[in-house]
């Protein structure tokens, strides 16, 4: 809606894209010391602006991608991470055929070399190694200071209470579809 | 716990895997019939089966790849689907290239060919082309009778209320990890 100019959208408007009630919406953002306004709504602008706050999305991010295999190449072409603030500042790979070329512009460094994230402050990384290699991974990318991990491995890998990891199954989204499904 | 070969769990076992409280896991479970014996907890390939039914994954599906680029290739590779009975069965793809080449044991069709799927009773689709043709290959799947859509494509796609979609957003699920990361 920012992006087709408009200035004000109802906690109505608001609810229908989501599929919740509107009382939800505003009870919602009243505990983050609502943004709204009687009868007008929300200015669309400083709703996203409240939100990127509230979600700590107004500061750019760094991310580090290891794996470059057909994984993470996809997600070096991503073209959704700059929308929410995201720079794949760097990549890596233990493929010495890999090690040394670019790829989306990004110069593919050795895995073994993780432990430079902390000097040049990137803190999030996305995992999209073969899962033999996951757990081993991540305790490298702990010990390089990293805070936040994407996991795109198929298992789960074990960090310290200061780390977050989120974790993506594939399989199990695709799980989530046959609930939805009429039987034929 | 039923692959190392426990019998039982409580629910507060349970409650603790997922972090919610015992009583949560006792109340939800409560609403298809109850499964558990106090004292006892649930029995393990009991509560497997039961979860399986509810879920409708209890039946094994057949599911369609449309796009064998570096992301489809990455699905096709992953190990995870057959677990929740999931036979990817078929690849389409556009570039005449790919068409006919054999990736992951699956000859690659074309993807002009996508109104075989209702024949061939495959009623899951992956979406993994780039966005531009991401709402074409849907209106495809939904003339094919394809009743459940997972979506790769950085963008949403409009299908009959019949469809159930559920799309995946790589950089949303990177940009969850922030607020959850401590202010250094």
């Amino acid at each position: 809606m920012s992006e087709q100019g408009q200035q004000n959208i109802s906690s109505r408007n608001l609810a229908d894209f989501v599929s919740v009630n509107p009382c939800q919406i505003r009870k919602d953002f009243s505990y983050f010391g609502g943004f709204g306004t009687r009868g007008v709504g929300y200015k669309i602008e400083e709703l996203i602006r409240q939100i990127k706050k509230i979600l700590k999305l107004d500061v750019a991010h760094k991310a580090a991608l290891i794996g470059v295999g057909n994984l993470g190449s996809a997600i070096l072409a991503h073209p959704g991470f700059r929308a929410y603030g995201f720079d794949i500042a760097a990549a890596f790979d233990s493929d010495p055929k890999k090690i040394g070329r670019r790829v989306k512009d990004i110069m593919v460094e050795d895995v073994s070399n993780l432990g430079a994230l902390k000097r040049r402050k990137i803190d999030l990384a996305i995992i999209a190694v073969p899962r033999d290699a996951a757990q081993q991974t991540a305790d490298a990318l702990v010990r390089a200071n990293v805070k936040g991990i994407l996991n795109f491995s198929p298992c789960y890998v074990t960090v310290p209470k200061k780390v977050k990891v989120i974790s993506l199954d594939i399989a199990m989204d695709l799980a989530r579809l046959p609930y939805y499904m009429p039987t034929s």
